[in-house]
C-alpha cells in the first residue's frame, strides 16, 4: 500500500506552497491539535537544551517515563516512549505478529497501512451501518471470526468520527478476546481531551492482552517534536524494547515531554476550554444549512454533508480562503460527503462557520443543493 | 536479545548520576561525535523554529531530501530520511526479509539485535583472525554459504575498529552478491570523516542490491536531533517508504539537517581537523606503555591493551576522573583487552593521554603489567 501525500491532515507546508502564502497564515482545521498552543514553559526548555543536542539522547529516559506513569496513572515498567504513534504501531505488529487484525472503520489509516506492509490479513468492520458506533452487538457478529492471536484495533475516541466507546463495553470485549487468546490495541490518542474518564489504563494491570497507545503530540500541541507512549504489561513492554531504536526519543522531546505532563494548570485549562468550545462549534455547525455534525467527544467534529455539494468543493473553496479542513472521502467506507474539523480558538471557529455558510450559500445559488 | 543499558557509548546521563557531577563536566570519549560541536547556524535555526513545533513535521521533506542528495552526490529519489540509523536498519530488514544475514564482526551491535528480534538467522564472520580486515580472501571463504536473499552487513569504515575497505574490494563483493541475488547493506555512518573518497554512493545507480546508510548525527554533532538517511535504487526506496512513519523526522531535524549539509566551511574545517588530529592522537596513544592503537581511518581510535591490565580497570579509573572511554569487551569476538576513544579537541585528547599514562603507571607499580 503506497502512502499518498494527501492521506493525512495537517500538511500546511504543501498548502502554503500551492497558495503561495506563508504557512503561518493558514487556518488549519485539518489537524487535531490543542488550540491553546504548547505550554509556555516549552520555549525556555528548548532554548536551555540546545547545547545538549551535541550528546546522544538519554537511552533510559527514566524521568520521562516516571512523569508519563504519573500522568497516565500507571507504573513506569508499564510504558515505553515512541517517536510518535506510528513507530509504536509498527513495533506492536512486529512483536505480536498477529495472524489477523480486525479494524472497525473508518479510523486512522496508519493501522491498515502497517498491516498491509507486513502482509497481515485485515478485516474491516463497517461502522457506518451502525451510526459509527462500535458496540457489543457489532462485536458479537465478529466473535466467531476471532482465531487465536488475532488483534482488534480500536481508536477511542475514534478518529475521524469522535465517537467514544464506554469502559464497560471495552471491558467485556477485552475479556472475550482474552478467552480467545487474542489482543486489543486501543489507541487513546485523543482520550486526554475527553471530559469523562473512559480510559482503559487501569486494565493494563489485569490484562496481558491489552495494549494502549497514547499521544503527547496532540494534547500538548507539540506534533513537531514527536512523542507518544505504548502502555502494556511488563512482559510486552520488554519485548517492545528489543524492537525499538535505543535513541528513538530526541533530546528535546525527552526534556519537554517530562515537564509538560506535570503542567496541571495547562491540562485543566485545555480540558475546560475544549469541553465548552466543542459544543459551541458543534451547535454552530448544525446551524449551517446542509451540514450534519456528529456530537464530538474529543477535540474535533465529524460532519456529514446532506444534499449534493461535494466535500471536494468545500475543501477547494475554503482553501482559497486559507482554511484547511480534512476531506474524509479517502477513509474506508466513507464517500465524498464527509469531512472533519478540529476545535480551534473561538475566533477561528467563527471564521470557519462564516466561511462554510458563504461557500454553501454560493453553491445553493448555483443550484447544487 | 535484550538490549543492555551499557551496550553503547555516549551515556553521559548515567555516568553523571553515578559520579554525582553535572553531565556537561564529563569528558566523553565513548561517543564518536565531531569535536568541533554543531555548526554555529544550528542555534538560530532552532530558536526560529520553536513556533513551528505546533504543526506536524513536513511529510514530504523535499528540501531536506534535495540538500541530502547534493551532499551525498545522488538524486532525491535515491534516498529517504530516518530518525537515526536504527529505525532505518529495522525498515530495511522488514522490507527485504532476508533469509540470512552475514555480519563481519566486531561491528555496531544494533545490526545483530535487529536481526535477532526478527528471528533472522545471522552468521558472524570473525575479523579478529584477519587483523580486523574484511577483504576478498575472507569473502571468498564465505561465498558458498550465500544463498539467494542473503544480506551482507558491512560498516565502512568499521565501528569500533576504524578499518576502511577500499571501493574496488566492495565493488567486487557487490557484483558477486548480485549474481547470487543477495544484498549488501553498507553503513557509511563514519565515511564523512574519511579523507579519501571511498564512498560507494555512485554504485547505487548501477546496483539494485546495494543499500547505504548515512548518519547526519555524527559528522554534524547533532545526535540529540536524530537524523540519518538510507540510499538505494528508487524501487527499494519506495518500499522503505511504505514501512516508515510519515512524520518520523521531527521539525528541528528537518530544518537543521537541510542547512548543515550545505555548510561547506564547517564540512571542510572538520575534515581538515580530524585528518590531522586523529594521527596526532594515534601517535600519542602509541607512546603510552602497553597500548597498541590501530591506525584510525575515521574519527575514533581502536586500541588493544597488551599485558595484564583489564579494560574494566581503565574504564573505572578514568571514570573517576570524569573521563568516559568505550569498553569494547561486549563486542562479538572481542575480550577485555580492547577499547575505543573518539578524536576530540587537542586539549581534551592531551588530558586523555595524561590520564591513561597515570592510570597505567599506577597499575604497573601495583604489578598488574
Amino acid at each position: 500500500m503506497q502512502r499518498k501525500n494527501h492521506l493525512h491532515g495537517g500538511n500546511i507546508y504543501k498548502a502554503a506552497k500551492e497558495l503561495n502564502i506563508p504557512y503561518d497564515r493558514i487556518l488549519d482545521f485539518s489537524a487535531n491539535i490543542n488550540p491553546l498552543g504548547f505550554p509556555p514553559i516549552v520555549e525556555d526548555i528548548i532554548i536551555n537544551r540546545i547545547k545538549d543536542i551535541v550528546h546522544y539522547p538519554d537511552v533510559q529516559q527514566m524521568e520521562l517515563k516516571e512523569a508519563a506513569a504519573d500522568y497516565y496513572g500507571t507504573d513506569s515498567e508499564n510504558l515505553m516512549p515512541g517517536n510518535g504513534s506510528v513507530e509504536l504501531i509498527n513495533i506492536i505488529l512486529e512483536a505480536l505478529r498477529p495472524n489477523k487484525t480486525i479494524i472497525p472503520s473508518p479510523t486512522f489509516s496508519e493501522y491498515a497501512i502497517s498491516c498491509k506492509s507486513r502482509d497481515i490479513e485485515t478485516i474491516f468492520v463497517n461502522l457506518k451501518v451502525n451510526d459509527f458506533r462500535f458496540d457489543a452487538k457489532l462485536f458479537d457478529n465478529l466473535k466467531d471470526g476471532i482465531t487465536p492471536n488475532s488483534l482488534l484495533i480500536i481508536c477511542n475516541p475514534n478518529n475521524p468520527t469522535g465517537k467514544l466507546i464506554p469502559k464497560r463495553d471495552l471491558a467485556a470485549i477485552l475479556k472475550e478476546l482474552q478467552n480467545k487468546k487474542s489482543y486489543l490495541m486501543l489507541d487513546e490518542a485523543f482520550m486526554d481531551f475527553v471530559d469523562v474518564d473512559e480510559s482503559m489504563v487501569r486494565f493494563i494491570k489485569e490484562y496481558n492482552n491489552l495494549i494502549i497507545l497514547k499521544s503527547v503530540t496532540k494534547f500538548f500541541a507539540l506534533p513537531g517534536l514527536r512523542l507518544g507512549f505504548v502502555l502494556a504489561c511488563p512482559e510486552l513492554i520488554k519485548k517492545f524494547h528489543t524492537l525499538k531504536d535505543p535513541w528513538n526519543i530526541n533530546t528535546f522531546a525527552g526534556f519537554v515531554g517530562t515537564e509538560v505532563m506535570r503542567d496541571k494548570k495547562y491540562i485543566d485549562e485545555t480540558r475546560k476550554y475544549i469541553s465548552q468550545e466543542k459544543v459551541r462549534l458543534w451547535e454552530n455547525l448544525k446551524s449551517v444549512p446542509g451540514l450534519e455534525p456528529l456530537y464530538p467527544e474529543a477535540n474535533f467534529v465529524f460532519i456529514k454533508i446532506e444534499g449534493k455539494v461535494k466535500v471536494s468543493t468545500l475543501v477547494e473553496s475554503l482553501k482559497k480562503k486559507g482554511i484547511l479542513i480534512r476531506d474524509c472521502s479517502n477513509y474506508m467506507f466513507l464517500d465524498n460527503s464527509f469531512f472533519r474539523v478540529a476545535v480551534k480558538s473561538r475566533e477561528d471557529n467563527d471564521i470557519l462557520i462564516s466561511a462554510l455558510k458563504e461557500v454553501i450559500n454560493k453553491e445553493v445559488k448555483k443550484g447544487s443543493l
